[in-house]
């Protein structure tokens, strides 16, 4: 096995209904432009209220990928 | 656009079923009597255990809202 | 209300599907052999990506049970 | 069990004797407005000094109480 | 010296010119309220940016008062 | 001095009286089952509050021994 | 509102005369090359000494920007 | 009132009793040759153990004084 | 895939010579007893010094195997 | 290059009128009596109020010098 | 001399012989593309493990360039 | 055994070669002045990078020995 060098960005990804969709938007958008994604952790979950509900799940990502 | 002053509070939300449920099951409470709400911060996700299932999903939010 | 004294083990649940499921996982894995478990702290949120998408959902728990 | 949701406040309690005295003056203190106090967590512990000697502990708790 | 006992909450003040500023302006607003107001600490600070230019400082604060 | 090892476990201890007393009965109770154990560390200490007044103290504690 | 995705990136920007004026000059140059930013939040202050004097002062920001 | 400046350095206080008496045991020390102590903040708490019982608390402060 | 279930334990490796060679002996010992070891952290670096120089090499390790 | 070996010392700077001043106040007392400051960190930033206006900028700063 | 700005990215190089040797191959493959490297921080260490032994270094750095 | 005291000291130490020869200069060079030195934290690594290679490792150590 080669020694693999990896690089990590940082995305927010947002939705209406979960924290859990908006983690897969992110990495949806990202895997547009990235490949060899590989992981992710999740650093931040954070949201929007409007009228006294929530009204946007926000959560920051970090996204580990290989670098060829 | 004037220079705006918000005010954070702490919220604990509880749900048999899920975090985000617990999450908007505190706002949904604290909306009864803080206006302005404007978001919300994870700060923590614990829960209690009973015959080994678990129980209750607790979030504890800090929550920011507008004062007037 | 004698002074009992709980002892903590960390444990990595899985799930292709959410952090929530892949918490359920890890407690019903530790019910097999861990009596008496009462709470749960979630420690860490992660998970891999294949081909640009989210392919298992980790969840890191701190879980807490009565030592007799 | 019905959904509960709790607040947080954070008090400082101060005391010449100790942090554990100062802690009781602070849930003492706090339960002269506010009911169904349920939790505290110690986040800071500090002091002053006055002549080469501790002339004040004073410990931050933060304590959680259930919302009517 | 009688034991005292302070409450310590959370704000967030905005200014379109500096740091200090929006500290200013969170204090002077919580003084319309909240006496004997004794110190304050920087919890974070950050901002908004529009058109490529810092729009709004906005920096939160936990101040700390005496309860009588 | 050969190179050891050493293991470290997480045990909470609780105490109607103190911390420290919370402490000592965590060690104790370690004690009929673990041996070589070395040094602690405090890792959280927390509480539970009954009527206005402080009913339980909980330290955490982090243990470490060492494995033969 | 459909659900937008953000990236972060880390800047640190210097300045001879304060923490403010080290932040604006990493969002103007930043301005050059990344649109719809967002927001920041200071990671980081510090800064070099010469001659007993501060020379300058260095902030890391952590810049949220929409992506296309 | 002049604008002061402090130095803080970092101690641990030992003893066999409790950590209130080491933190005392570390002040008195320190007021031997260190003037003008004006408050501690404690940074870590931890202990050795011997045969199963607690035999030493350490505790370590940070311990503000005035410069002159 | 199944859903796999891990386990962390911490362990604390030492060494006379580099934190590396304290990682590996603590590794080493773990898998007389411990199976399906499959990634660690470093969670802490520290050591003892006598006479003058690093006697010994102490990393503090959490250990992460399958649970069968 | 020889490898130099470097000391870091905490200060607390005041100052009536802002963080910089406060910052500027404390490294200019140090450089009373410590030669080759080379760099500084800001590790904290509080303050004191009076009469619900800020009374004094309190920055506490982690100050690197060479040792010779 | 003029105000720079410098960009951070955070790299995981990986090795089957050390730390030192996986930061140096997360270097070496950056400067392939990235110009004007400056400076790294150690941000994680972690690694994974075969048969009961370390089978790779993982280190995780957060790597400062200038912008030009 | 009495009940000692200790000091704890922060260091920066710098070697062209590995994190842990820059460990043990930063002891050595301590060891001139300074008695009693007992263990160290490694509270930070980083380094210099010069041409795309790391030209120097550097590591921050608090440093504990026994007051006289």
């Amino acid at each position: 096995m080669a020694d693999s060098v990896y690089k990590k960005i940082t995305l927010v990804g947002t939705s209406e209904n979960s924290f859990s969709e908006a983690a897969s938007v992110a990495i949806a958008k990202a895997a547009e432009t990235v490949k060899h994604m590989s992981w992710f952790e999740v650093v931040e979950q954070r949201g929007s209220i409007v009228d006294g509900k929530i009204q946007q799940f926000q959560v920051t990502l970090s996204v580990g990928f290989r670098v060829e």
